[in-house]
């Protein structure tokens, strides 16, 4: 039997894979990871989320300071520039999915799982290096060889954008109002750090209406 | 300058790993996790090497119950019966070492540190698939490219034995009565278990006097 642990955020991507997956596996659970983010709302979303498709759910809880300081991780707040390379780069967290993929990996050992799913896409190749193909690839083989061969790891968005996923997340039924992104964590999305500016965009270029009530309008906003 | 983080357990083969890096590199730190292991007598024993060396030494709290059970968490104790594959086997964690050097990229990172030393070694191989180099090496790519090339994994124990390591450790001046391997977790080493008669074979094989005081002979040990 097919079991996968899909790492829910709480996000657009790791909500659609979690859609995704129950299509294509026996049985779905989700784990999420609490690490400090400043944008802890998120954990939330990921409940609420797995509520909904009514799949088990656990929350992870790391050490403190574990990560190094970024704007996620209690360092300057999440950037409201533009969603250029430079802003998003101010949002990495070092070292984070190898962390996260590892944890999974232990995870579904204990509870039987043959899969873990992490929902890494093309979009983020540029900045975030524990997104790319190549890092998924030798984390894919790290997983499978640490533990005999009984876990896989899942990556069926590495080669596609988020637009993309949000595409095929219409198309499984998602409900992206449920899903949350903003770095900066308030209650409501604020609609001009850089990830809410990525949401916008990946809503707007896949045509789809983007369903969140944003805090701002970016010609609103003033830093 | 080369800065490397150890991963330390307090045992024979980690606390020589640290007195080799002490020549190799400019800087060494040392970083346990308590992830409820049984035997956590092991952590007051790093404790203690760090000290004597006179280098950092961070212990890292894991959520109680992340790893399937084993004789290590919280399963049956760890067994009294010879050092074979089949008793050795109850004591596998399942995707530990992962976990372990994921934890460190991150610790890692954050602290400036350029290489994660564990001392993985080849009297592992045959039971512990997070000990081969097979896995080693696809650890070593994914931890490369998750942390774009800033972190690399460091294990030069991969290819030889406990008894060759024991032999090495002597000739840097390893205080072996201060390391802790029993994995009963008892105050003495009982003497018994699969990894006390790994530990008293490894003396008798390298030719070196066993300082450990042990609280039961095997001769007049009934389980």
């Amino acid at each position: 039997m097919s079991k996968v642990l899909v790492l829910l955020s709480g996000g657009i991507d790791s909500t659609t894979l979690l859609a995704h997956c129950r299509k294509g596996f026996d049985r779905v659970g989700t784990l999420s990871i609490d690490y400090g983010q400043a944008h802890r709302r998120e954990l939330e979303s990921a409940q609420l989320i797995a509520e909904y498709y009514q799949v088990p759910h656990k929350v992870l809880t790391l050490p403190k300071g574990l990560f190094a300081r970024s704007a996620l991780t209690g360092g300057d707040p999440a950037p409201s520039s533009p969603y250029t390379v430079e802003s998003i780069k101010q949002t990495v967290v070092p070292g984070r999915n190898l962390v996260f993929i590892a944890l999974a990996g232990a995870v579904a050992e204990r509870e039987g799982y043959s899969d873990v799913a992490i929902a890494a896409h093309s979009g983020d190749h540029a900045i975030y290096p524990d997104c790319r193909p190549e890092f998924l690839e030798a984390a894919r083989q790290a997983l499978s060889l640490g533990t005999n061969g009984k876990i896989s790891l899942y990556t069926p968005f590495s080669q596609i954008s988020k637009r993309e996923i949000i595409q095929s997340g219409v198309s499984l039924g998602v409900l992206y109002h449920l899903t949350y992104s903003c770095y900066r964590g308030g209650e409501r999305h604020c609609g001009v750090c850089s990830t809410c500016r990525e949401r916008k965009e990946a809503f707007r270029t896949a045509g789809v209406p983007d369903p969140t009530p944003y805090e701002f309008d970016e010609e609103d906003y003033c830093d």
